[in-house]
């Protein structure tokens, strides 16, 4: 290698790169929770990419059958037409996640991101119900293409558009004004007076924890309230899964305590569970109206994504180890943040979180991002997340041994003395 | 394998499903120009993935370095952290294809599709100009997502969006109204004329060859006379170049011999040369004006297919020799397409196209899908195109040896003879 | 008159015309608070064309000024050139209304109409702005050409757009969740957070007390707050009098006594004094950016319009004769409304206005269409508002003398008994 | 009087003002073709009110309708109850206007201006058809509200709007690319091919003379083309005849030689004869599909244009002899502006128009407004048009006698010849 990676990279990618300049240094390798630079630093993984490493980075196994599919020379890209690695994914999404759960969707791979589901999610309810408006939330994320990004809350993102973005009605997340006020009784009220200037909508798009918002946690009531609303008002409930997903927050839908039954959810990030891009919208069959070829997008047949994803189903989800696993887990993120604002009064930290999804937000603004600063220089990886940056995000894979995942715990306790040291919060001595 | 692929695929996946109406085979393996079914049927590739595969499927030199990298547990999803993958991508790319092209762009990674790059084009440009509306073209296809298809010009596809369209203005293509109308000189009176209802774009996007809109060719200086217009009117222009570039039209960029200098371009779709989802926008320098993090997208850091796209650029386009293979096959398609049209006047066809992206255009509009369902039975994978599937388009692998070219080309033929006589339009006895 | 006018009505005009259904009867003459039909029936006014024939139907000192004008041909039309009479209507509108309550505004004639006023209120506000959006309020009536009708309320009225309408953001108005919520606070929470998904709008549209919403009355303190936050996020406040001003609150500006200083006002409906189509917007100096010509209309330029508008603002607001009448009246309405409430318990009215634009709601939403059924045949007009048309509102002139008033009054109360009685409510006899 | 008129305008009235600026005196009074200003000077118009006074000023006949009607004491103001005016002018117009040419409409109020009847004309075509895109044209000019400002070619106009304007598409009025090229088979190719990313659209509006957009005139096989053109794509076709109607192109219809029957007419300025602000929506009976009050505004009633309306109705449509005097004056006029452009070479000037609506444009464009400077001079009233103001508009009233008529060109003839002068195009002498 004569170049410099990371002057090759600061030379020629475009200003709008950003992770790189939180985390600078040029990654090379990754197992399990572990990132390894070229400097041969390891560092622990609390991000996960942003969720689409639930299951570790290149988890050995996954590994084997993807090598094995690729080196057969099996079909790599097929766009919609069949493939037998489409089938077997298919079948193994069937048996192993839909069937045990009840539930019966209809499949469309929209293509291979996040934001293609949400589209054709959008598309869908426009089409079966005839409305145009749809309902989002306040801190919502959901996209950065046109039709994602007006049901998207971030000001900054939205500006991005160059347009002012419509067809949409942000309401009031679970507990926005506080939990003394009931945000579902707002909605309907918007929605059951015909004088109240908001359009009924097609649809509801909704987190059950709002990631990139700060952490936002939907109680299960306000999910149910919403879902009665949706059918009061023949609006389709539209679950974005999609960070959420795949476990995060505790069960493969992230809504199944909840016993809500979407129109439409859609999945992406941790679900090819080797980083591979790979998308799903999950359909109610009455509302697969979908005319042939009516979307569709040039990588929705990768097959090397859907392979590996059927392995993780099977690796994962047949049965309830994982689970176990995640809850104990959560447990162990939950009592550590707990423990740690009530250790560290002057930090103002309160925790919130579901499953592995967990965070801890901070009166200064500052701090989270600070917090996140100096883990990175003690080799942690985490990231901050809100409007303001406030939060401080915990996204560890879920696979994470208990060891690790402590060592993370620590880093992050470490990391908050020295930030406040820095930011003259507290008085206290620490040292790195 | 216990279940029967294509049953489960009909059982589980939405209808949204369309090429696999057209070729109702399992497909499982694929090398180079070939595709193989479950029931071991070879099909020669005349589609290549909608212009995916130009390099052949599995191509084995990128596979090896593909192995490669996952073997060595190098990352594989990484954001837009820095990655060795990521900087030795961009070195190669400048290197070896903008560099000795006298090019000086900056280089998005803003999602893996075409259509993030689309989308991500129409966003600098509005917020470089600070105008709104986007002056697209008729036949135009861009993608699927809000932004993307409202530049769109398929009337079946934009009544999917389920909302109207807006903020763009279709303008006629190149020979819209027939060669002996210059369409740049409508569209700057258009411009120009300060009363005509049409506000000043702030970027207008076009395809150099419309693939999804029947295979229009845009003449050299229509799109030079295009360029001039964007100049006097401060408009950016955008090329997309995600079907027609990666060589498809002869050079790696299907403009170079137009000799314009696009603001924006989008590549996609063969860039990967594997398959894998990666996509780029290139933005001049002047017009890089992103803040960190106001576009991005989960799937933007796949370094697997900077691995593979690096070194198809270092295969494919370090010296001539592809170009010249190319230029040789296009000779051998375009006089086969007009020997064609020449042989069997019956047909109505016309030839038309760039490189190896040809079509022939029938008259009777049922005739070409005709011709591609024969083409089917006798192991040809060949699609149609336009807005009443009214052209055969011809897509092999760039890489399709001459021998296999001419065999394809023979089917096709074959092929011709036997739907004219089962639509009646030749009495000519032809046998399969 | 060989024609009869009620079926030539029936048989030529379009099926919308809608209180021609309400008072089915051919009207021909009017003077004062009485409208006389073509069998010479006379009819009390408590609907005063809702709210334009705030001085009596054809004044006599206001016909005179207008006789006058006409029959001396001084000029009727005159677009925006310079007139006699509008140089007098300025002269007389700044010297009798703005002066003496220190209020300081351009004076604009964006057309004859409400909601020309409202849409250039909306234009300038952009214009100054460079944002996009309107924050309206549920329940909100701005008009019904398609800028004022994105910023109102009524489903119904919506969807006569046949458009998705865009570009407004309703927000709850004051009360809209009840007297113990604070919808100030919602407002300010949704503006604060740059991640709420509300774009922060050019400004804020309001009406003092929504009168085709119902009569809701907004709190001197709620629009004081409103104030504030238009400040603090830099958007307009624009306050549309224009059923509200002209004294029907009590002052000339219903806004007065809140002690708040509007961006834009937008007045007409009684500006005239006499039915003539005149509507004014007034911009604050420091707004008025307008380049000539920028917004303009044919008949903005309606001169004896602003004849009999200068001498309405002589005769009835160069002292406090008129003020000290509706404050008297106001009470006789209250008073009633309230004793009607308390006196037939069964009829659950509440009494709700602001001047003498006062209102009950009734629980049955049948009841108030019944009254004013009723009412009619009792030779009184008197008209509903609300989504469900479930509140009887009162907008008797002004100059309604106290015998007149207190007669409508016990029609009120007489037809009040009947409703009850055809609709099953009460059981108490009543005797038309 | 103690104020001055004009400081009073200049120091009261917004920005916004315009017609002022170009004919900068005070009127008072009018009759016929003649203005008088406070000094007592008697200008000739050419202008008339941008064509509100057809019948000239304050015409007497008119005059006697409208002053009786006002002293009786008849209803002014009736919203659309029902009233005795009302029904005698449906009569009226249905009997003098709409049964002699074998026209069968509903006749709407849609309020008193040209704006409110186009806003009411895109909601009924977009309800009857259920699509949202509207048809426009290059040059054209329906309105100032935001409906009609979307349908309005004028960039200046256009950016008053502070939005993007949507939901409509400019196409190429007649002979907008010179004659030789048919805009009606460049439409056509649009609206067939499904391919061209113009969406279907609702309604087509025209102007059948674009007199704002400067005096542009469509043929009448041009009108019949695009008539045809509504029918097969089952779009419908409103005629704007706002302007050019009321006798304006020769007879009281401007479309009625074309022979073609629109499916919308809107109708105003001229007609209630006065410059009483009263307006009409033409809506064929299967179209009239209006739930009551899904449209309303608040002036729709203003009885005593009505008044005036009939009786003009009465007096100029009776019979043919107001359109023969137009049919003289136009040959007046045509030759007269022919016969400028041939004695003039240097002013390269060149007639156009239909009717008592005629113009000349000039190459040089500052010619038009110096002559209208000029002419104001020699106190004749006459407006310049067209996206450069380029063209000078004769618009005087049709009642104009021919001496006056006379008069007024050959105040123009000598006012281009000073005006060339001025600008140094001519060498002639020239003396005022």
């Amino acid at each position: 290698m004569t170049m410099d990676p990371m002057s090759t990279i600061e030379k020629h990618e475009s200003q709008v790169r950003s992770y790189v300049r939180s985390f600078p240094t040029v990654f090379e390798k990754a197992r399990g929770s572990w990132m390894y630079d070229v400097d041969g630093n390891a560092y622990l993984d609390f991000f996960a990419g942003a969720s689409v490493i639930n299951y570790g980075h290149n988890h050995p196994e996954l590994k084997k059958v993807l090598l094995e599919y690729l080196q057969g020379d099996n079909i790599t890209h097929s766009l919609d037409m069949a493939s037998v690695a489409r089938a077997q994914f298919l079948d193994t999404f069937h048996r192993v996640i839909l069937e045990p759960r009840g539930m019966d969707y209809k499949v469309q791979f929209p293509g291979p991101t996040g934001t293609n589901a949400v589209e054709s999610a959008l598309k869908i309810a426009r089409k079966v119900t005839g409305r145009e408006k749809i309902m989002s939330f306040t801190s919502a994320f959901h996209g950065m293409t046109l039709g994602s990004l007006s049901v998207t809350g971030n000001a900054f993102k939205r500006q991005g558009a160059g347009l002012p973005l419509t067809h949409s009605d942000s309401m009031p997340y679970c507990n926005y004004f506080g939990p003394e006020h009931d945000t579902i009784e707002y909605i309907e009220r918007m929605l059951e007076d015909s004088g109240s200037g908001m359009d009924l909508p097609a649809a509801a798009i909704v987190e059950t924890v709002q990631a990139e918002g700060g952490v936002n946690v939907a109680e299960w009531d306000w999910l149910q309230g919403l879902e009665r609303l949706c059918r009061k008002y023949d609006m389709l409930l539209i679950v974005d899964d999609i960070q959420t997903g795949n476990g995060r927050c505790g069960k493969f839908f992230s809504f199944e305590e909840a016993g809500i039954k979407p129109d439409i959810i859609t999945v992406s990030k941790s679900l090819s569970g080797y980083g591979l891009p790979l998308s799903l919208s999950l359909v109610k069959p009455e509302y697969d109206i979908w005319e042939p070829g009516e979307h569709n997008g040039t990588f929705r047949g990768f097959n090397p994504a859907m392979v590996t994803a059927g392995k993780a189903m099977e690796l994962f989800w047949s049965d309830d180890r994982l689970e176990n696993d995640i809850a104990r887990r959560t447990r162990m993120m939950e009592n550590f943040l707990k423990g740690l604002a009530a250790k560290y009064p002057e930090a103002q930290g309160s925790q919130r979180g579901r499953g592995m999804m967990q965070a801890i937000e901070f009166e200064n603004e500052e701090l989270a991002g600070k917090i996140s600063q100096v883990a990175f220089r003690h080799k942690l990886i985490i990231e901050t997340a809100g409007p303001s940056d406030q939060v401080l995000k915990l996204l560890p894979p879920l696979t994470t041994d208990d060891a690790d995942l402590q060592k993370g715990l620590d880093i992050i306790e470490k990391s908050l003395v020295i930030a406040m040291q820095e930011l003259g919060i507290s008085k206290q001595a620490a040292s790195e």
